[in-house]
């Protein structure tokens, strides 16, 4: 890894730091938005609101560690990359999957507005699985190299991910059409946006199985490639559940049950 | 750069160490202003005034790493400046624009409360040219000195550059006739702030084809400059989308509609 990072051009080390700088500044202005946002949304839609902000809080945290961390493990002085030797922690993306991957679950969860039993049960079972699926990926993930380790441990973690996929379209497939007329293609889309957008972390997993990744130029992509699906799966999610929070609590305040007064 | 840096006089340097820290300073009022002033609209402007506080919050977040980068690439001791070998990170400006750019010209498209579909319609097309303008502008910026890298780039952002100023006048213009007349004129000036506040900036990009940017002098305009544009972009134009706010909600409250109690 030393020699990966010392072998950085100025250019892939600006395009790392700055994309860690704007995980930072995006997450933390999501955040924001998603929490004041929760006076906008009927009562029943809070707790979503509530979760989704947690999530980009979560990842806001764990952008400012990582950017730390590669400050402090890179330095560019006089038009010169050098490694410091001090580690970059890769791991705190593991960290923060373990807790928002389960989260971003519930929150689609939680703005479909199920029943009771169905929110607890679709609760337990995706968060659930999800919480495995990174668990397992991590044993593979910090087994440096290419190796049977990562091997293993990447088709198990492949597990949990594809019941989650299957769980998605079957499972929740009922219920998004029982979704109002006006949001219905937003959930829809909702659920695309997650399952594509976590599609691109298995295949930066395996890519070093097939095509050599041991560069400085992939390690630039692997690190805006996270960050950039980091973005769209909790904050230009997070927007798609506000929207739909929002559009909900606008018809049903206007079709009969009366809507909570804004905090 | 570190020559440039390194050959600033102490009054060039305290101008552009005071500009920065002035930027902080104002963005960070600008965003609380914004924030409290949520309490005093209608319900159907908060998201604006939301958004109008974000903006000047990233780019609070983006001037005080300017700030410290700056602090850190340069110092003033015994009357000499001197240039410590640390980078300058000018691409943080970027970074910036990247966000607040987009949210600027959706906080106009809120303010005048289209319907539903002219709103998401008019915010994915003027945002995601915004969007664009600035990605295909950072290339540009970063092949550091006069060249061709800098020209071509630099004219294929000005394709979506000239896209949003038409949108501006050509598409929003029948909108901006349908505003109440209380706040027509604000409407407009609200988008011609934008317009002018913008035209700096390609002309601090293109300057250096035409005249010498190289030295001291030069680096100082460019980025007091810069911050004053900032500044008027975003804190004097929310400062308009805040008033247009206030007046719509007082004159919507008098006129018919109930106004939604405020927080």
């Amino acid at each position: 890894m030393q020699e990966i990072l010392g072998s950085l051009s100025p250019g892939q080390y600006g395009l790392v730091y700055n994309s860690f700088s704007f995980g930072v500044a995006t997450f933390a202005a999501a955040t924001i938005f998603f929490w004041l946002g929760r006076g906008q949304v009927a009562r029943e839609y809070k707790t979503a609101l509530t979760i989704t902000g947690l999530v980009t809080f979560i990842a806001f945290y764990h952008y400012l560690r990582i950017f730390q961390s590669f400050d402090a493990a890179v330095m560019l002085e006089g038009g010169v990359v050098e490694a410091t030797g001090k580690e970059f922690n890769r791991a705190y993306r593991y960290v923060d999957w373990l807790l928002t991957v389960p989260l971003l679950l519930i929150e689609l969860i939680l703005v479909m507005r199920l029943s009771r039993s169905e929110t607890v049960s679709k609760s337990v079972s995706l968060g659930g699985a999800a919480a495995l699926m990174i668990a397992l990926g991590y044993p593979g993930e910090v087994a440096d190299g290419i190796n049977n380790t990562r091997l293993i441990w990447g088709v198990l973690s492949m597990i949990p991910f594809l019941y989650i996929v299957y769980t998605l379209y079957a499972g929740l497939g009922e219920a998004i059409k029982r979704q109002p007329d006006d949001v219905k293609g937003l959930v829809s889309l909702a659920r695309n946006v997650t399952v594509v957008a976590w599609f691109f972390y298995p295949v930066v997993y395996f890519a070093p199985f097939v095509i050599n990744l041991e560069g400085s130029a992939s390690f630039a992509v692997i690190e805006v490639g996270y960050t950039v699906a980091d973005i769209v799966a909790k904050a230009a999610f997070g927007v798609l559940i506000y929207t739909i929070a929002v559009r909900k609590s606008e018809s049903e305040n206007q079709s009969g049950p009366a809507m909570q007064p804004a905090e």
